[in-house]
């Protein structure tokens, strides 16, 4: 009588599921950037001096940190879940933090811990084929250091870079919350970028419509709605992320960064006000598609109409003059055929008129 | 004068009548597995030892229930009405928790009682005729101790259940709560599955349409409108539920459990943004359909009209000299016939330069 | 120079117009059951003891209010306003109390008055003729009495009385505010059969549209749209008059009590939940009928396509041979029928061919 | 190189423009009932005694107010600014209030000042054309009295100077707040007549589109939509004026009043949900127009596919015959003629059954 | 092994991308008007005295500032950065204020910076070719000072000037916060003739597709969504930019001054309001335009129908008198052609009853 419990879900083996049974702050990378090898650049700086180190294993990274310098670690190459693991135990994070920066599928977020903070955004890129990619940047800020993840090589914080090595602004004299917000701000600053392109897309969209709609280009505005709601997927969130970084209370981020947060919350909903008007846009798309289409098929059914309306009914007439009754006197008549042909002429004029009054002509 | 007051319902008899005239706190059954024999699991372990035990009467898992290690007690079979109340009375639930375990159409929530705080799930799983199906499952947190109630056999726990037995990851090191947390964890990771499934079918479907849109595939878009309708409904109170759970101030559950409770939070978020996104794309079908019917009918159009406006003209012309007339001078030029054919010909050319300037053809 | 004010409305009397005039307070029944006598029940009981009195007027129930027991009078027939008045005397019930009891357009709401809490619920139900009907049921709570007011006989109470008669479940154990929760629980359990009866019509709808979508059935649509509008108006607002009552801190609802409300509450949203989704599935059956009809007219022009575009050619080449000119060799021609009934054929032929090839046989 | 900046807006002189240089403050009526005569009613009473004045000059009424009357000055008339800022100095009032109520295209509002309340309230009726009117009607409570500010003769508070007069009800032993109540009350409950009238024309309207479904409903509908837009705008903001009302803790209205603020709220909601049915109503007419057309376009076609399906095969059988070819055999058959003729039937009957069986007839 | 990082963005060098690189409060002109000229204008007043300066450069009005009047200093041409940061400095403004200031993507806002409030609004005018345009204007409001910043010539403040200059109205007895409201009050007024121009425009397209609806007009409707769109953008932040200011309780406004703010956000909310309901009122054109098609649709096909219905069947019977049978005994008989005739005319006259009957005539 005492049976196992059945399992559920058995029929195909899937990522995910390889995923779902694991204990919760397993660390497996989720990704599809399988091939892309680890890289870490180490960023060590202060008003007067920069060390800067490119590394391909974590053990040669970690002596650097030293408390009084700001430390920027940047590891590039999600699927080397060890050095991973190892910067995790050595600035002591917590496992299920490790967890998100690996498992990709995340929402952008501001999660506090008490030794840090840790947030997630999304890098946004066209690849060469012209589809937007969406790559994962997990950040951590803790006392004096700065630890940012991404899937693979290749970001947008070249400037960052540049100011931090140059000493240009006012980065190498402020901590390292304000370089968590340089990256903040280079991220969010692309998507102006995306935003720009989405728009073109939009407008090329509209001018092809206007000029021969069709099938296809019903195709492409669903495209393109959905592309922009992978957008806004990844870039709603930080309305909230960025808000509560501007009013934040805790150690980690000074007041006086706390006014450039609110700058980067201005970008934030400039952002979004822009992607949500692209999408009333794509509405407005469909709806002209539609109503040429509605137009297109009055205009053909116009056509058709004033043809068969003219030529049947003379059609008709010439038929009854075709039929082989031995009694039809009309064909007889000198002038019979001419007659016909007036006739014929005045019901062609007639309509003319008719079609030209209801404006069909 | 004095009548009795009329009983407005009695036509039909129904199952949710049988319930409504019951006192409250009546514990009945509502569900439909009404098949499935009792069968109980007890898991009672800590951090050195673990004692498993499978009955089929509940009065034998009573006495197992001690201090200081944490016991979960997953009864399957919520017919055995009489097992659940006996169950109720050892931990003192109360009548309307044991109403709303054995009452299936339960809405996903959390009740905080005195003695215990009280869950209900959702567990979702296509059947092997791919109909989406619902299995309620409850839970029960007290001191020490996790109760669980499923409708029927199976369910998405087997990872738990090896992880004590085998003592992975931290979960004998942990209590009750964390229990909790690995078992709404497991439900909520099985609704990625769904949404994995789910996509798949929208994709498929999507892809039909655009090969042939027809009549079967508006059906079919709408009963998966409705599927993602229901999956939402079975998901979406979650984001409260988990919400409160993870800032919940009572003792039931720990502080250190509540970060795993977040990253609950983060999944539930992440699913719930799936199936919205899910119900635009289904949305965006019926657009696409309606455009493509639109498109073909116009199509349809463009060759009756093309066919009707060359040919009916014609016709006409060839009955004009099939009528009979005594006097047609046409009819006896040498040539009439060559000239009448020429003109057609003419016509014909002319309306195939109409209509390619008209990009009809 | 000095003039009256105008009266900016006098043309039509209408009932409402009547009713505006009042002054605050003014006792006027709005409904329409105008016919229905005055019948009053009292019931009167504790743990040991039930007493059971029908009236037919006023008076005579007054007597019966004792202060340690649990007070129940139920009245039927709003229109005898003087009965209601007194009872209110008696009670000491605000004027607008009163006036809310008999103006039956109430919305279902909860008002605290310093002597008692007043709630107004709609009754829902289908006459005879498969209109849904309304019936305001008003109820006053105050110390240890239970007032319920309807517009005529016939309620959702009976298995109330049983139990109270009968001394099954809790009720004789409780107080007022239990009978309270007793009564409006009736009311909202009531309400899934109305869901039962609202989700069969919009099945069998379904089930028609599929089979033959027509005219009649958009209008059938609209009627349900229109139900399921109403039944949301009197459903709707109770999320909000439950909840307060489940979170109310005066002294007439018990601790004890408030969890049944947290119950009650519990099922109130599930109906409105489930109504919603009727309304999704009532806009997706608008859709399907759009769409079938869409489809129905692409199946009328195929067939009329196909038939046009296949005999308008060959009518036009027999036309041909059906010209009267002199001179037109194929006539003479011996095997010239044989030739064009071949032609004749292989146009045919290539026309199936080519429709065929376009999916459209 | 100093230039004077350039102003903006110089093309068209407009009622609007005028308005936007003045003076934050300054009075100046915007509405458009310049012809009517300033009319000024003045009721002062207490429990025991009432005095009313009609007056044409402002100045002889200002000297009636004595502190413990209760005293409602009416001005008609907004034109006459003068009068309205003589008033204003006399009761103190602010001038951005003065303001308000000559710009009549105030929203509802309720404003507190130190010295008074301000509310807005909006005066709905269809004029003779059946046109919807809106009235603004200012109306403020200071310590003992109500000032109330309409724009021209006309209004909807016969009844409460009937009250007065006649001492009706409880309003003539209550204080301005209570009679603040009766004005507000008075106009809401004016919203249910013009509900009436606009539901009567919703069911008129639905009626013509089963009946006969034309273009020109269509304009009717937008217009109900529009006009029920208006309406809402009217309404809709008093939900928050009359909440504030029941909630406010100023001196200006007694608690024992509020409880007659609370039946006001409930009235107020009540319209909007009605006012919210309508437009929903309205949607669904749109949608059964559409569905209506698509309909009958159906039905057009059908009749010509019929027609066209039948006909023209038998068309082309007869044209066939009609051909002069020299060797035709059928023609010299005796029984071809009736061959033709039986065939031709079979083809008609055979026609008929296939529409029979696709339910075209 | 060790690579450098590759850069994301490298394809299309775009005005954005010059801007991202930049270090936040770098100081770049973002907008098109790169042609005007740097105009200052500086208003130093108090209530006895008022001095006016125009310059061309930033040195000269800065030495005016004195305590104790109130300075306005308004700044034209943005594309003068230098001249912006001086300005900046002596006012000790914050770089982001600077940068925000002239980067003309702003939305309005409001940010609080501990010695001056800095608001972003937005001055909209149709320009010559009737294209919507949009004018950024920054607002600085720091002790007795205003500074605004204009992308170029032109502005809405011509009226405040002129108060300043000869005294009218409260202007120059009031302070800097005043000052500051009449500003905006300027701006948010002058949205009111923007609204009745787009709804002059939303008029004349009504007319317009009530007479001849065309796909034109379409297009003309989707301008007008996206214009209303944008004008939108500019104004809905408003809302709580000046909800805000009406509740701040810092020292820049004084508390008699927010009385004139809540006069603001009244007018604010009915711009939004109005706005509004001319997108409601857009979008029920694009349904009559789509109805009206439908409509013309269906008087296309019942002509078509009506012709080709009653022409067909005739066309028929006189193709079946026309074939060459030699036994054909009706072509003998003497009325033969006369009782085809007849029989012809029956059905012509049967027709135009039927046609009659279904109203399609
Ligand atoms: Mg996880
Ligand atoms: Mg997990
Ligand atoms: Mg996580
Ligand atoms: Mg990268
Ligand atoms: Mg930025
Ligand atoms: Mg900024
Ligand atoms: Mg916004
Ligand atoms: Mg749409
Ligand atoms: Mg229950
Ligand atoms: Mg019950
Ligand atoms: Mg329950
Ligand atoms: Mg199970
Ligand atoms: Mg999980
Ligand atoms: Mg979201
Ligand atoms: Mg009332
Ligand atoms: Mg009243
Ligand atoms: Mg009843
Ligand atoms: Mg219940
Ligand atoms: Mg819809
Ligand atoms: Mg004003
Ligand atoms: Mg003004
Ligand atoms: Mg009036
Ligand atoms: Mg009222
Ligand atoms: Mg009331
Ligand atoms: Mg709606
Ligand atoms: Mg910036
Ligand atoms: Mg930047
Ligand atoms: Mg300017
Ligand atoms: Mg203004
Ligand atoms: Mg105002
Ligand atoms: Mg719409």
């Amino acid at each position: 009588m005492i049976k196992k419990t059945k399992k559920l879900f058995s029929k195909k083996p899937s990522k995910i599921k390889k995923k779902i049974g694991a204990s919760p702050g397993t660390i497996t990378y989720t990704g599809e950037k399988e091939t892309s090898e680890l890289f870490i650049e180490v960023y060590d700086y202060n008003e007067e001096t920069v060390k800067i180190r490119e590394l391909d294993r974590v053990e040669e990274g970690l002596e650097i940190k030293t408390t009084d310098t700001v430390t920027w670690i940047n590891v590039n190459g999600l699927r080397h879940v060890n050095a991973i693991e190892k910067l995790g135990d050595h600035f002591e994070l917590h496992p299920l933090l490790l967890e998100d920066i690996v498992n990709v599928g995340q929402r952008p977020k501001l999660d506090e811990y008490e030794n840090c903070m840790f947030a997630v955004f999304k890098m946004l890129y066209y690849n060469t084929e012209d589809v937007l990619k969406v790559e994962q940047v997990s950040m951590v800020l803790g006392d004096n250091y700065v630890l940012t993840f991404q899937e693979a090589d290749g970001d947008v914080f070249e400037h960052i870079r540049n100011r931090i090595k140059e000493d240009k602004g006012r980065i190498r004299k402020q901590g390292a919350d304000y370089l968590l917000f340089c990256l903040m701000d280079a991220v969010v600053d692309n998507y102006f970028l995306i935003m720009e392109t989405l728009g073109e897309k939009i407008e090329d969209l509209e001018e092809a419509l206007i000029d021969n709609p069709n099938d296809i280009l019903v195709h492409q505005i669903q495209r393109l709605k959905r592309e922009s709601l992978n957008i806004r997927r990844s870039i709603f969130p930080l309305r909230e992320v960025v808000g509560r970084l501007e009013k934040s209370d805790n150690h980690f981020i000074t007041e006086n960064t706390q006014t450039y947060y609110r700058d980067l919350y201005d970008h934030t909903i400039q952002v979004i006000e822009t992607i949500e008007t692209y999408r009333d846009m794509l509405w407005g798309l469909m709806d002209m598609y539609m109503s040429s289409v509605s137009n297109k098929m009055n205009n053909i059914m116009k056509v058709l109409t004033i043809i068969a309306t003219i030529f049947i009914p003379l059609t008709f007439i010439v038929g009854v003059y075709g039929m082989n009754f031995e009694n039809m006197p009309e064909l007889h008549y000198k002038n019979g055929y001419y007659t016909v042909w007036g006739i014929m002429i005045l019901i062609f004029i007639g309509m003319i008129f008719y079609f030209k009054r209801k404006k069909w002509l």
